[in-house]
């Protein structure tokens, strides 16, 4: 009986150069198409970090290189063009995987800008470092200038911060809707979106930040009434006391749980605290619905209750 | 009565930088939205020329700044970049315009590939001339390394050429034929596809190559079963003897007479010549077919068969 899953890939599914990247996403549609042939109708969201960072830096070396053509380009293209960049090795891996496998659905790519809250907290405390390292008078020019956030990182240099909102709705949730009842197997939300806020009426404006992919992943899944939301990462399943002796992995969890024991702070935040909140998030939005955190390749047998870190009610 | 239109955008119609993208957007959108208004099912194809330069040169950049860190950049994943930078702003636009008629239409743009023949003659005569200017010990170092075309450019400098093949095929048809079918308006085929090979068996490779975006509009037009192929371009209609005093604008076309004309040397190359082609191509691919070459301003009133030049058997 087939589900309606959405799949957030962490950075380990893509790597982090274009060779990487290109090897990264065989491996990856392997394990997708391994639940779209067990039936189920899959949407796949991604995180860009490093690939958007590359995007970011080789705009501003253009910049820097001719100032009087070209201006700084927004973040919020960066991430458009990461989503062209990464969609189109992901959505190339995932049709020849299909083929090989003679099964015959059609994969697309969808562009998705995701709305955040001007007034979201994190624009107050912008604590997500972008781009390359600067030195002390290229970052107090950037503030000077542009009114860019700066941090010093470990002597290593100063970089850009950017906030991370949360986000709010999918622009193009009705498209992405559409495709899915069309049987297409949809790429969206890639980088967590394209952040946007909305301006008077429904206008839309891009916003210098960039939203956590297992934040939009989860409301991905839930405006699309999904089954499941898996968030794929580095660890088969979740731990407490993680990296301790006592170290105790985790089958199943009941949202309450999940939260106990991540307000007890046994969750790395940025790391597996996101992940966890996500999950979390989406197995409270309604009935029956599961999230499961595991490895890429054991996401079949994830979703098959063999193994991974279980969510629900 | 609805028709079935597919858009060809010109350079006009997106500018050459960021801020005037930004601005031609939204002209655009109301020339498109038009259409819409009137009943027809629209699905949009452009150009790319100025923005795949800047990303194609911005990634040059930070391999040039970063050689050991970033190899130089495919151009098929150039324009991918390019279709996620043009679509997100036109996309955008769209979307706007739309909601600001009271017409509620999901916009959504689709990375698309669209297959070339590796044996297409285009191949062993590159001509159209990509990214910055180079010295000639620059050129040579790239003749040498990378096996790249170059080409001196009227005493500016050297530029790399390549290939401007025919296109096939585009990947993701399916796809973007159920999108119009559940009602959305789509933005496929951006700077002309992402150009690939057919390696073994279904295997795609990207090539470095562009295709022209009326050709590649044509393909999709005809895939699509258009009724019409717009072509928006700078002038209001096609004329013979352009720019002398005895210039004739042209109404009405046979797909014969175009190709008369074509065979006249009446249309210039790399300008109105591949234009008229893509029109005759269409006209005659099915019955009741019309391809319309005008001015973006005046896409409803040449469909209307006020304006423009029609081609037609």
């Amino acid at each position: 009986m087939g589900k309606r899953i959405v799949i957030a890939l962490g950075g380990n599914a893509l790597g982090s150069t274009l060779p990487e990247q290109m090897a990264a996403v065989k491996k990856t549609a392997r394990a997708i198409v391994d639940l779209i042939e067990d039936g189920n109708d899959v949407v796949i969201a991604h995180g860009n970090g490093p690939q958007v960072g590359m995007i970011q830096k080789a705009m501003a070396e253009l910049t820097r290189a001719e100032p009087d053509k070209y201006i700084p380009c927004p973040l919020s293209v960066c991430v458009a063009m990461s989503q062209g960049y990464i969609g189109y090795d992901l959505q190339n891996a995932l049709r020849e995987e299909l083929l090989d496998r003679g099964i015959h659905k059609g994969v697309s790519t969808v562009l998705t800008q995701v709305e955040v809250d001007p007034e979201d907290p994190a624009f107050s405390n912008p604590t997500k470092p972008i781009g390359a390292f600067m030195t002390k008078a290229e970052a107090d020019q950037l503030v000077a200038e542009r009114g860019y956030d700066v941090v010093e990182d470990a002597g290593r240099g100063y970089r850009r911060v950017v906030a991370s909102p949360q986000p709010k709705a999918i622009v193009e949730i009705e498209s992405i809707r559409d495709m899915v009842e069309a049987g297409l197997v949809v790429v969206a939300c890639g980088g967590g979106g394209i952040p946007v806020f909305r301006t008077e009426g429904h206008h839309l404006k891009g916003a210098a930040a960039v939203i956590d992919k297992d934040f939009a992943s989860c409301v991905l899944a839930q405006s699309l009434d999904a089954d499941a939301l898996i968030i794929l990462t580095a660890v088969e399943k979740v731990a407490i006391r993680y990296g301790k002796p006592d170290q105790q992995w985790l089958d199943e969890l009941t949202p309450d749980e999940a939260e106990q024991y991540a307000a007890a702070g046994e969750f790395a935040p940025g790391s597996m605290l996101p992940k966890v909140q996500a999950a979390v998030r989406f197995a409270r939005s309604g009935p029956g619905r599961t999230a499961l955190i595991t490895l890429l390749e054991k996401a079949r047998d994830g979703i098959a209750g063999r193994t991974g870190t279980r969510i629900h009610a």
